[in-house]
């Protein structure tokens, strides 16, 4: 079992514990960390913390936990880490991982040199479809992955910090895109270097310095493509839906709006909807298990397991600063208003990528374009004459 | 932490172990028992469970154990049910309690009078989506609940036991129906009285004694009705769904083959799609965590917490004897063709209910019968004189 | 092309004439009666309609058209009906046809002994996605059917006399269920006779003298079964869903609530979303044409390409007095509290019918109950002997 | 009434007659042209249209017809509007207009010349949905709208000209992003001007020249973005979706793989199941009504009403023309890898527009940036100091 010191207490936080402590789990929040001592203690009562600290340093060096959770403002995470890993502690820390690639890379060497376990919080990774769709990719149920879209939209985020690009690192994409993008490397494969990335933002509702709604496009070396959309400025709930299209088949994702539940209410209910729900009365749509359809609940376990097998997770502080050097490139597209290449300058993927493209022969002078069931029942071939290029039809 | 011994080690014995050693969970199986031994063992070792047996008598009386989970054939809960209450362990009983309500009673008092704790397995009751929809329902959200439906369909059971009505005690109602009653028992109250039950049964496909094809009414004493539908010659996977009316709301329920979960796949992959699915190309609707979606995870967790915190669960023993009572009445409403009265020895909820109409004046003379906005946007209403009970319209 | 006689000038009448002038249809309404003048006038104007009456004989014998459409109240069908029959004109009679069979049977005698043409204006029984399901049952798409379920509920009807039982010759089911049972009806097979119903109807909630909610059970003579669900005390807009379930496959219809349309809004918009629409903010599910999707757009070409070809439409008097008759039989079962038979003294299907039931053998000695793949990958069958009735499992 | 050449008796030749000649309707094809009389002969036949022709000037000049339809390959479609304007007859064109934004501009320039009315073909902005979420939008039930996604992906064409992009103009952009561009630009408003394009396009799939797949962004004057997303490797049907986003709304429509039909079938239906539908047996989802779910029947309905009402269609060849300039930029885009400008040397819309970003005061020194309803039940906002741009955090 796991004694975790926790450092934030935020919606985060509180999402994070609520999966820990839930449904008889066996690893347990030990100390509860608030930059506000006040905070910190209405927090650890609430959920059953035995200790509470002002003090990170303490919180951190608490003899009685062996995990240090990473649930604070994106500036903070960088010390917070550092102080982990050399207090010599497994350290799992939320997305992103930093503000930009350079932050991260300082965190994966710190970690890495004090030789402790560390695990990327990308929940969104770790829903139970994802972790589904991606065993059915494995399994070849698509074929080669040709593009991925991952779409994180809301009407913006609930704290004061998202909305400072200073203490943030941006907009709409380091926040939500991180999690986009590393759901389309996941379908795509990690081993596939990502290449370069074109990108659209812009402020287009809210009066804040970052952008609030961005669509980008990440081009790997396969010829595979990662498409992120997200939003700040999003009407309606929280949009988290995913596609994957391969050369043999497609897969779509619906982790929030549309999971099965559906209920009109003419009265309301009282209080609490579903995260980022906006109405109270009408057709809502709530989801049965929040946490878990999050994946926080998966996510822990992958961690937890990972530290007491002296195994990685399937999300480490290395996949987390590929996410943020991908996130550097789109917001330099942003700038540049061309493609942006992504820099990695420490890569541990594979050197040589296969192209997704894929030939079938039609006969021996002829390669098969597409064939399709026609409205009268024949089947209708397009085929190509591999010598001269010339384009015709075929009926069988 | 829970000790359990679980008796048999089929389908379900399965699905409960996924979901106890699942992810992280602090309760654990210390000894399985079959009535093969050679089952035993086999399952044993592929759940890392510590001991196992061909001795029913063993597995209860093992002294590292404190409860028992019977995941027997129907026919094999009474005398499994006793022996343990006589061992004063924890009792948990899979769905239906007994084949019938006299089975029920008697391991009903088994349990009261051994003073131990019972708890009911009836899993769908525990599903994250009918969770939140009961608390939505508890919250006012569809005002009174007039009507619930609640399907179970399928092409068939999976075991040779099912099929043999002296073995299980019918077909698909006992088997699926004991289900879909208790679900709308819960949505329409438990304090409330089920009063009888209309029911259609018949052999449609399969070459059985059985019914393999139901629907029925339960008419509760407020005038609410709960309906279920089950069959075992249903085609396209499982369908499990549930529909709630009430004055002010509707809820809608999709647990299984619309989750979330599009995959459209031109080549297949390999083996297992989802419990009872059918195709293996095509358009597939897998689930993302199917014993989190079936109510396991969470049905677990309420029990064990019950027993730590010396409380009732949301079902006990006395609820599974309900739904035998109101199972029973169905049968006799197919043999009688007529409402069957619900026979209920013991009943322990209100006496006397109100009923669900409601009545809303329009003025001091008139009743407002209803209120729709027309196409040209105007509103209609239309009322009802108090006194001369005449009916007409006005325009607002 | 036909110019036509159109009796009644509410909502019915309206989406007929919606359908009729829509879209370069080349029929024409030439003359409108309402029961009052001034309506009449107004509507006339509205549509583009060249004459109006306040007097049904003058409208009926207009020597300008040459067929009548009824859209009156249900107790003004018969007068209607024979007036327009004696006229020789072309009749089509909104739904139900009578206020019960004897009322329909005197319809349709009324009508054959003119020898005129007759259509029964059952809309939902022509809609395209009816039409395209009821091809693909024809086409053997989901083998023999077991069972279809139909449901037609809202919050409802909007003009005072649907109300009044003396009027409309009952409830929710007369309203509503005479759609359900010809929905089922027609997909069963025409030709296969109705046996006998069970039904439970109950005022729940309006402060009227007929139900308000029922579900009725339909048996016919080959054991398939179609459920009827009415209600007018539904909320959340129009619910109008089919279910089809047959030995070899199952369709789903969803005409109104769930087509393909999603929008929420936190402002709303001006004026109208759809039929018994009761929310103007929060998710709203529209419908893109409405009466096409009601089906009178594919009813009328059918009703007149029939008069024009001199044959038959798909929907005649005789259905709707086959339809009077199933409902006659559910009120009688309301009543009796027992399954009742439906009396058909004049039935022109056929006279005997094969069973739904299917037999498979397994091999010499075995029948095959079903097969199920298991989460191991492999098959597994259930078989029982053919001789001793035994039931037991195989794996494949 | 309208009296039709058909030019073309192709796929699109056969889905225009089915509109034009379905239900009732009064105009009539009176002669069909094809390059091969054969062909020409064998579909007169097919759908009894009384002349037709292996030579396109005596088709088009047929003095029994006022209206000359363009359905033929792309590359011929100027030369055909060229005759048939210059023949005095109105001229409706399928989609894409030209195969680039040069030969549009001629074939406006020459029925301008002509005088003679003319109306583009985009079926996909004449869908019911479409029209009805179109309606919405003007009516503000979206507030401003910043974003459409239009997709349309299947497996690729049926004929072989499409694959040659000589012929064709192109790939998947000029054949399927014509559609989306429209769509996005009807929503986002057609009087706001297109500025430039950003996309990505690669031959993912087939052994062909042009692109198989594209994703490209348009951004407009007020800084809205329509995006498209095309592929001709699509697998599991056709896909065709739009999403609106605004900033009081969203909307989202499904015109084809998700409209309310669901089918499960063990065995098959005979033959045809929808336009480019993959399987034959599993889950399958037609379509009730193609060619009306396709826009073509409200298209022709627009087309023929505005001939005789001597105004505009919705859409004309000055619509064709902007939407192939914004093609034209897309390929410039891919090209350059860079955003394109899209030139306009004709513009007829509106020469400034006002921005999408709305600014909500808090109070007289703060500016809202948003409110959320926590779990607990609050509401949290976030403010923005006017002066200062310090962004912070209030309780409500």
């Amino acid at each position: 079992m796991r004694r975790i010191t926790l450092l934030g207490t935020g919606l985060i936080g509180m999402f994070y514990t609520m999966a820990l402590h839930g449904r008889r789990g066996r690893d347990r929040v030990g100390v509860a960390y608030s930059r506000s001592a006040d905070r910190a203690k209405e927090f650890a009562a609430e959920w059953g913390i035995p200790r509470f600290s002002a003090n990170m340093e303490e919180a951190i060096g608490d003899p009685n936990t062996d995990t240090v959770i990473v649930a604070l403002p994106n500036h903070l995470h960088e010390a917070a880490v550092i102080a982990a890993a050399e207090a010599g502690k497994s350290v799992l820390c939320t997305k992103p991982l930093g503000r930009n690639a350079a932050e991260a890379q300082r965190m994966l060497a710190a970690v890495e040199r004090a030789g402790v376990f560390h695990g990327y919080l990308e929940d969104l990774c770790y829903t139970p479809k994802t972790l589904h769709a991606l065993e059915s990719v494995r399994g070849g149920a698509v074929g080669k992955v040709l593009w991925v879209r991952s779409r994180e939209t809301h009407s913006g985020p609930h704290s004061d910090w998202f909305w400072n690009k200073e203490l943030s690192g941006g907009g709409a994409i380091i926040d939500l895109g991180c999690h986009c993008v590393e759901i389309a490397r996941s379908f795509i494969g990690k081993e596939i270097r990502p290449i370069e990335v074109m990108c659209w933002g812009d402020t287009q509702v809210h009066p804040i310095d970052a952008e609030d709604s961005a669509v980008g496009l990440v081009k790997y070396e396969n010829g595979a493509v990662g498409q992120f959309e997200v939003s700040w400025a999003f009407r309606g709930g929280m949009d988290l839906r995913d596609e994957v299209a391969g050369t043999d088949g497609t897969i779509w994702l619906n982790h929030w709006l549309r999971t099965g539940i559906e209920m009109f209410t003419a009265v309301g209910q009282s209080g609490y909807v579903a995260e980022k729900a906006e109405s109270a009365t009408g057709w809502l749509f709530p989801v049965g298990d929040e946490p878990g359809a999050l994946g926080y609940v998966d996510m822990f376990a992958d961690m937890f397991d990972a530290i007491e097998d002296r195994r990685a997770p399937r999300e480490t502080f290395y996949d987390g600063y590929v996410v943020n050097a991908i996130v550097d490139a789109a917001y330099a597209s942003m700038a540049s208003r061309q493609w942006a290449p992504v820099e990695l300058p420490i890569w541990r993927g594979a050197t040589a990528a296969t192209n997704v493209a894929a030939i079938r022969d039609y006969d021996a002078e002829h390669i098969l374009i597409k064939e399709e069931r026609m409205m009268d029942g024949s089947l209708k071939l397009i085929v190509r004459n591999k010598r001269t290029g010339e384009i015709g039809e075929r009926r069988a």
